[in-house]
């Protein structure tokens, strides 16, 4: 679910390391955590690795999975899950199905019309075409609409609203609009889709509908399905609009795991359900009831592709929705595949991806899922050779990804203990098709990615890696920011997990180290979440050869050998330090340009100023005069920042001091390290949503998958609560100064001599 | 025919002054150039001057003259010059009609079809619509064209272009498109039509069509005539395509005046036509060309608003382009109407609009010269209370102007030896609607007409005047740079003159000081040189209160009595080197971006960095290697700034200190001060454009209507022309020192005492 949104803005948060020629030959690379002799080993371990790696598997799995329609609750949603648990027990793994027990609602009855002032039924279906073998499966599909979103019967005067996130209501203002009791209409894109309705209920709006425009995904971005990859006229965004940024997994066990006899809420007790009906439509249908709308022009920016004046409403274009669900609760299967260490078992490496799609799933998610499996085959013909890991690894597939993080959410919440006793780190994949490498994750395991990235070849550049060519990238697509670090930062700087994929509870419930990794920027389409994501779309636009497939079998699989195998975890603390001093930097930064804005816009309104330039033949009123921005104190973050810094320099320095260590400190040292992240978790979690525990990392509150860095300062900013921005402050800043400690703690284990 | 293309262009590049509050009584308030006592004289004669105006002359006379098609060659636009010169002589003007014969093309065959792969016949026709009572007046409107586009028949596979200026070819090249001997199909607008055909011509087009995008020029700017004011389906722009930025007028007398017996050039020895037939059509007869087209999508920002993917060809689409014109010479009447002056008769006060139109011209030019023709009425009236300026006054109605400047170009090369010996100063406007004041033209009489757009209060909002409104506008709604000049400058920074109105020969050829003046900003619409700019528009969608006609009037009403009446021309030096100071600024910046951008592609290009990006599926070649950006010798050009603001506050100190003058001093100062800008003047003028001589103010090369400012430094270093540009700094160095002699002569003969 996450990259087909996100990849963009992932890529814009990243940058990569300036290249070092490898020099030396593979076979002597000093590897992070592993002791020149071991390195030796792995790096002879890892060629025998990839040696096992064949596309045709990947192939062949997507083909099979992707055959029919496997959502949650679907046959084929259970056959999939029975199909991989036997491919695993067969390459060697203890496997288990773990069943959870969840609300999933699918639509009883989705009504759609334009009632004045015309009249205009719309039609709700995509339209199967006889290129692409799938497509025709209507009877197994699940029709287009938002899983989450609350029944509902309404009828109302539309209004077009952007895509529907906070600013655009505050232009919508200016004009005069109030969405009270009316229906929005929104475009697809600018923020996560459960965002939409979500501002426009606190908006006062009684419905939400939410298009794809064919600027964004449809023929202004080129050929149309199946000339093309982009969305058909008929095309809608299937997805889910559960409240995920207040909390992931079954509405009705918060918190907790929804086993089978969990006590559950009431259905109307359920807090992250849509306040309002919600329904997605494709541009086909979307284009009669815009083209209804009188009332001002959009802002230019505002307006999309379709053949029309956007003119905003409200009316006199008037809107029938009517919206019912059946709200029952299925099974979802989880396939647990478990390959146990040898010297460290009680150590767990965890390695997923979800497998339950929103109709055949190609790219979503089996992309992701088939180079998880082939990573698993290949590890268990290593097996074969009299290889074991010290380390336990866990291959994951997860039921429930798409209507919101449900297998692995639920998973995560029934086993938080032992979770939080044993798992080292989870390695999370998702969609991914062909060209640049996308990888955002928990800073302490930056710079050993780097060393893994730096050793797996690019597939469509001879020579290089997927390091140096994301580097490439960055140094000629990138943004300033990332133009800099490319140039002057030795290693790619990663991105930083919000939500939209498996992780989510890992991360940012738990304390679990995390990364997600994943290809794209060459792969195209509009295939996303619709009948169209096939394996004959994939093959054809994504990543036709599964090179990149591959490619992500590489990088993952290697994540996970060294993790399992290296002698001491290969956490690092200095490239956490400054990538958390540039968030702090940032919001300083944040602060100071709100303080100039606001005072900027005070003069202006005192001085009349916007009313003198207002057209007296149309309605633009001033903006709303704002606060102003107070100076906050900071200090206390960069106290415990400079402690951050002195300790990651500790630890750095004590490793390069004592490379080799006795077993036990060894053992020592990797609990201290793997569980420092979860000392970045506060008790309380952030305001508003206690489920959300990191105070480094999470999903904005308004902005859904796109991360928030230091979430609890940086909300309170933007949204102008000074008060709480000073709490919030102390709170991140203690976060800090705890991990430090542990860093400290850490580095005295690994210092010379006996450990204090 | 300037402002409707080069409004926000204009509005960019101004900012408005910070207002001091006008503490005393109107009656005593200073004006520039007078002395105290005649000040207050003269502010009773522009209050007796507002009295007079009367929006509906302007209503009844732009609805006479808008009655039928009045372009060059038609009977309505003779009998327009006559019925203009009938009221000057009515009003008591000296009136005569000066005829020019020049070269004038109409369309004698227009046939355009797609030909592969599907066959398609271009309609090239507007459909009339019942609500515009003149849009059916088809017998006598000109078909759709582009004037002095040569002869051709052509077919050719087409390429899409944008906008079809220099930077879109290299965007082509990397994507590996020659449109050697292809059609080319460019959006209007991102620069003045005549570029497009000139370019595509260099780069080996053999045909250019020009189409106006409904992104742009549509349904997505709003409701499309006659709902709307956008450009409907079948609406296309008219307009000139000859080479005037190489020189304006009849293409057959380059230099010199087009009277009756002139030698004129054969018409193969024409250089300013165009080297390729060139066509104008609608949005409706793009789409279907536009859609056949395949190869690779055009870049996201080329992309317009027709509901298709934007290909770049070339091909498969082959279109067949055919061409030809009556190349017939036509008499075009010029309207001079002369108010002698009492003391100082040999000073002209020269005001001017152009009187023909594409169409009927309700807009363009008619919402100007109604504005001047009730100035002049006005005038006409204080004459009879006994009143005569003292130095002379001239209304001009040129013809001609939309196809090439043909009349005030002609006039100008016919009269050369007398402008440059009485004009004091150049007055222009055109069309003019709605909303913001938009003023450019010689920085030396800056000053003065900030005090004169500090007494004309904005039509919209009570007791603020339209320059106060103006820098709201630009602190609101303006650039960075036009925000800290509102904020700073105690004086509106008003534009420099490119072309695109009748200005261009007095300023750019013979050095006379000019400005040009009109509103928007609030007035909308796609009507511009198509049947739609009518009287039934105009008074819907421009102006229909005719309240900013009235305001201009007032506004141009007051820059004449002010210059005819002054004690001593209110020519004012210090914002002149102020401004120019900032014009050079500017290119040495221009310089240094230019040698960081070269540097840092270079290094991208020596690390194969591109390469390293490309998809291996597409075609997108790196940037062609750029030769290193020279460090220029930019001393001569400063040690004449610095000589520019010396003598500048010179003649600022002498006319502070010593306000009164004997009567023979005044007139000896009058000439040294409107003839300074002769200095400005090279006699080589530009690199391959020797009638555009001054070294301050031109039309762009590349950009047609866009000024640049310092054009033989800028341009030659745009054009990365080294050796060129170092010339083009002493040259235009040399011209500013000839400048600064002349005003220490004029500060010497301002100084009390004996003048030296």
């Amino acid at each position: 679910m996450l990259k087909r949104y996100s990849y963009l803005l992932v890529a814009a948060l990243l940058a990569t390391a300036t290249a070092r020629a490898q020099t030396a030959p593979p076979e002597t690379r000093p590897l992070l955590g592993f002791e020149p002799a071991s390195a030796a080993t792995e790096l002879q371990l890892e060629k025998q690795f990839d040696a096992q790696l064949k596309a045709d598997n990947l192939r062949q799995w997507m083909k099979r999975m992707a055959a029919h329609p496997h959502h949650v609750g679907s046959p084929y949603d259970k056959d999939n899950a029975e199909f991989m648990a036997a491919l695993f027990k067969s390459w060697g793994y203890e496997t288990r199905i773990d069943v959870s027990y969840v609300l999933f609602p699918t639509p009883k009855l989705r009504a759609l019309e334009l009632v004045a002032p015309t009249r205009y039924v719309a039609g709700l279906a995509e339209k199967p075409v006889a290129e692409d073998a799938t497509s025709g499966q209507t009877a197994e599909q699940l029709p287009t609409y938002n899983a989450f979103s609350k029944d509902g019967d309404v009828t109302a005067e539309l209004v077009f609203v952007n895509y529907g996130v906070p600013k655009d209501y505050e232009e919508l203002e200016r004009r005069g609009i109030d969405v009270k009791g009316k229906i929005v209409i929104a475009k697809y894109g600018g923020s996560w889709r459960g965002i939409k309705p979500k501002v426009a209920a606190e908006k006062g709006a009684i419905g939400c509908l939410i298009y794809s425009d064919p600027k964004d995904d449809g023929y202004a971005q080129g050929d149309v399905y199946p000339k093309g990859p982009f969305k058909p006229e008929t095309g809608a965004q299937r997805g889910s609009v559960m409240d995920m940024p207040t909390f992931p997994g079954d509405p009705l066990t918060p918190g907790y795991g929804s086993t089978k006899n969990a006590k559950r809420l009431d259905l109307s007790k359920a807090t992250t359900l849509t306040q309002i009906p919600c329904l997605p439509i494709s541009y086909g249908d979307a284009q009669p009831l815009l083209a209804a709308l009188a009332g001002p022009m959009a802002p230019a920016d505002w307006r999309g592709a379709l053949p029309i004046p956007y003119h905003l409403g409200p009316g006199p274009a008037k809107v029938h929705l009517q919206l019912a669900f059946n709200w029952k609760t299925e099974p979802i299967y989880n396939v647990i595949a478990t390959l146990k260490g040898s010297t460290l078992a009680d150590e767990w490496i965890m390695r997923g991806n979800h497998h339950d799609a929103w109709v055949n799933g190609a790219s979503d998610p089996l992309s992701g899922m088939v180079a998880e499996l082939e990573e698993a085959r290949a590890l268990g013909e290593l097996v074969k050779t009299g290889w074991r890991p010290k380390r336990t690894i866990m291959f994951c597939a997860w039921d429930g990804e798409e209507p919101g993080l449900l297998g692995s959410t639920e998973w995560a919440e029934t086993n938080a203990k032992a979770i939080q006793e044993h798992v080292v780190a989870y390695l999370n994949t998702d969609n991914s098709d062909r060209g640049f490498l996308g990888v955002s994750g928990s800073h302490t395991l930056e710079k050993f990615f780097n060393q893994v990235g730096r050793d797996v070849p690019d597939p469509e550049k001879a020579g290089m890696s997927i390091i140096e060519r994301r580097r490439a990238y960055d140094l000629v697509e990138g943004s300033p920011d990332a133009q800099k670090d490319a140039r002057d930062r030795p290693d790619l700087r990663i991105g930083a997990l919000g939500a939209g994929s498996d992780y989510s509870p890992y991360i940012q419930h738990l304390g679990v180290p995390s990364m997600n990794v994943g290809f794209g920027g060459e792969g195209q389409g509009g295939e996303y979440h619709s009948i169209f994501d096939s394996f004959d779309d994939f093959t054809r636009f994504k990543d036709p050869t599964f090179a990149y497939g591959v490619a992500l079998a590489q990088t993952m699989g290697r994540c996970v050998l060294r993790l399992a195998d290296a002698d001491v975890l290969p956490f690092e603390f200095q490239n956490f330090s400054n990538t958390v001093a540039k968030y702090g930097t940032e919001v300083k930064q944040l602060a100071e340009t709100m303080r100039t804005e606001t005072d900027k816009q005070a003069k202006l309104l005192t001085e009349n100023r916007y009313e003198a330039v207002a057209d007296p033949t149309k309605t633009l009123l001033p903006p709303k005069a704002k606060e102003a921005v107070p100076y906050l104190n900071f200090a206390p973050l960069d106290n415990a920042l400079l402690k951050l810094e002195q300790s990651a320099q500790a630890y750095a320095q004590a490793r390069k001091a004592n490379s080799t260590l006795p077993a036990g400190r060894q053992k020592e040292l990797d609990q201290l390290l793997y569980q420092a992240e979860q000392l970045l978790l506060s008790t309380e979690g952030l305001p508003r949503r206690p489920w959300y525990r990191h105070q480094i990392y999470a999903p904005g509150f308004y902005t859904g998958y796109g991360v928030k860095t230091l979430p609890g300062i940086r909300e309170a900013v933007e949204e102008r609560k000074w008060a709480e921005a000073d709490e919030q402050i102390k709170r991140t800043a203690a976060a800090v100064e705890r991990f430090s400690a542990q860093v400290s703690r850490a580095a005295a284990v690994a210092a010379p001599g006996p450990a204090q």
